[in-house]
């Protein structure tokens, strides 16, 4: 039997409408056939992309009314000026007149090249196909059609009981590069059909956004595209959730956090030229931000995961990145310890490499047996106070150089 | 006829330690037959090595009073707690031991895998080979037993009239990974008979260095171990610079950042498998910070780094940079021009690519034609105010992956 990622209410679709010059699919289109009350959050980045921009406006005036995504690969309509503000609009226009749904009803994203206007006649052309093509079990698809480097579809589904009643959630997220969310992530959809009030569904999704997407990392580069929506049609049974703290709302902060890790996760193991899944914890920091900004410059640092990459137990690099995070850090308080196996699997015993600042005497083939498993966990403590996070990040390697030597060809 | 490095009053020497296990020469040996006024700048890293540490006390305690510089390359003295901190105050009471100097008169630089003891005895007894080894046109010799992943050494000469006098200025730097200074650099170290007032000559040095090695990234990796020390012993003939409104502390000022930026350059040319030399502009910022912190965002992307190494004209990463480096951008305001060409040789006309945020319709072969040269200059307009700021970066290839994913072994 094969899973069913169904939503009550909710169709999806992924289609290929020539945009990417390979024919593979490239354009997603997830549908509703209630209104639906919306959650997003979005990029940073300066240079937003047009359907960043678009999608705020929708979100500010039409919170609870939203109908359909469109989501298209192979061109991610940034840095494309009045044309492709137009483009976006148009293309929202488009699903909403031949879904037969109101104007300001339907989201847009874009993922690809930078700098390049969409072909709109293709992807005009291609919208009556995917309507034509939506189906409650379209997910596969879906997920398939917003794929630019990435190796595999990230999809992931969830039933959680709230209020007693059963409550379906299914997401789809990308990747591959130019990862490194910072209060908002790489492209993501999460359907559901929880009743929730508005407020609370942005709270939520906020909140799992930050245990979630905003802590992992590719290369440290965020996208100007980076774009999590949640569109929840209340077609479940129970009571509307209008409380944060109700047993419900927890409920559904739980199950809602859980599968955003999911996509988070899924997007780093399947980064760019990726070979190792690493996680970064740093403790007892002075505050959860700074323990947030150390274990973001390890992640990030070029000698670091060139060393993950290597299998090189050099953990100097380690504590040379946490030293220009920016942070209180008092060597002597400093400690290090990693640990690793294999996906899913046992952890070795954890080593402690460094104490009081200054390295322990090891065996140098231990430290090299955790390095060498295909997750690694390395935990430093600063000694300083009560502040914590946890990073997911992955290693350098060769096939990154290749594919972003060559991404456009 | 060969360059003669020779200033008046210095001996240099590099010599073979054992330190590396390779048996190349890893013990560099700078003295000067009378005290010198001596400045210095050191890394932010809040890992600083003890030699880092030890220097910071010797230029305190006796900043017109030094003798000699000791620098061993294979080991860099990091993260090594009272152990190491013991070892930099021992190899220096060797040096000044063995020169008959005085004590807290030598400076100490280390360089190499962070985390490990120095091996003392190997050291200590290199230290009386350095000596016997010093001449006045030990230059060669010493910047060679600095190197590490450097594939040749950084050694610069240079002549100003000062006073109507000649005055001397030689200097050798290492690169080439973990370099991304931060208010100082990689190891450095500068020396002149010039005659000058220990408080100008460390406000000539900073000044320097901000034009310099704090302009350079290879991989944004601030090392625990980033020292310039710069040393002048007075024995030129001019008159003693004594006011930083003088001519004669102008002329002292501009062959220093001269030489410094001979250095910085060159130790990018030498980064870590580097194939291209990338100057990165950015202009009309709001202030001078915010133009390097643009900059430096550009130049310390992987995802620009890869497009420089494919020789893909892929701006569009360069804006999502500028997007994301946390400074004030109006993207309608913003505008990219490159150019390229061939080291020390004519430069192809500027091309530009975007303005007002948006393409223009360049021929895709003008701009792939620029990002196929051996040096790139990248310009970014703002827009917005006077700030202006240049950074000089690499690219980042198969070989640096390579390099530091087998560093130790």
């Amino acid at each position: 039997m094969t899973t069913s990622y169904a939503v009550p209410g909710f169709d999806a679709a992924g289609i290929a409408a020539n945009i990417k010059k390979s024919g593979a699919p490239d354009l997603t289109l997830i549908a509703s056939s209630t209104p639906c009350r919306a959650a997003a959050t979005f990029t940073t980045n300066k240079f937003p992309a047009a359907p960043v921009t678009y999608d705020q406006q929708v979100l500010n005036f039409n919170p609870t009314g939203i109908h359909a995504v469109i989501i298209n690969s192979g061109c991610a309509n940034a840095c494309t000026g009045d044309e492709g503000a137009a483009n976006a609009r148009f293309t929202a226009e488009a699903v909403a007149s031949a879904l037969g749904a109101n104007d300001n009803s339907v989201f847009v994203m874009s993922t690809g090249v930078i700098g390049v206007q969409l072909p709109m006649d293709k992807l005009l052309a291609g919208i009556p196909k995917a309507v034509a093509n939506l189906r409650p079990d379209g997910w596969d698809d879906a997920s398939r059609a917003i794929m630019t480097t990435d190796t595999r579809p990230k999809l992931f589904t969830h039933t959680a009981t709230i209020g007693g009643k059963p409550v379906r959630f299914t997401g789809i997220s990308k990747g591959a590069g130019m990862i490194h969310p910072n209060m908002a992530t790489m492209l993501s959809t999460v359907v559901t059909n929880a009743h929730i009030a508005q407020p609370l569904l942005q709270r939520a999704l906020s909140a799992a956004v930050g245990k979630s997407f905003n802590c992992i990392s590719i290369d440290g580069d965020t996208s100007t595209n980076d774009t999590v929506i949640l569109l929840a049609n209340g077609l479940a049974e129970h009571a509307e959730i209008t409380s944060a703290d109700s047993a419900e709302y927890t409920a559904f902060l739980d199950v809602l956090t859980s599968i955003c890790i999911d996509l988070a996760q899924a997007v780093v193991r399947d980064g760019e030229g990726v070979t190792k899944f690493v996680t970064i914890q740093v403790n007892s920091a002075v505050s959860n931000a700074e323990a947030h900004a150390g274990a973001n410059t390890v992640a990030t640092s070029p000698l670091v995961k060139t060393a993950f990459f290597g299998n090189d137990a050099n953990w100097g690099r380690i504590l040379a990145a946490i030293g220009r995070a920016g942070i209180q850090v008092e060597p002597a308080q400093c400690s290090l310890f990693i640990t690793g196996g294999n996906p899913g699997g046992e952890r070795m015993p954890e080593l402690q490499l460094v104490a009081a600042g200054t390295p322990l005497k090891y065996q140098e083939a231990d430290a090299a047996a955790r390095f060498a498993q295909a997750e690694l966990d390395v935990r430093v403590e600063l000694g300083l106070g009560q502040g914590s996070a946890t990073v997911w990040t992955c290693d350098l390697s060769h096939e990154y150089v290749s594919i972003n030597g060559d991404y456009r060809s």
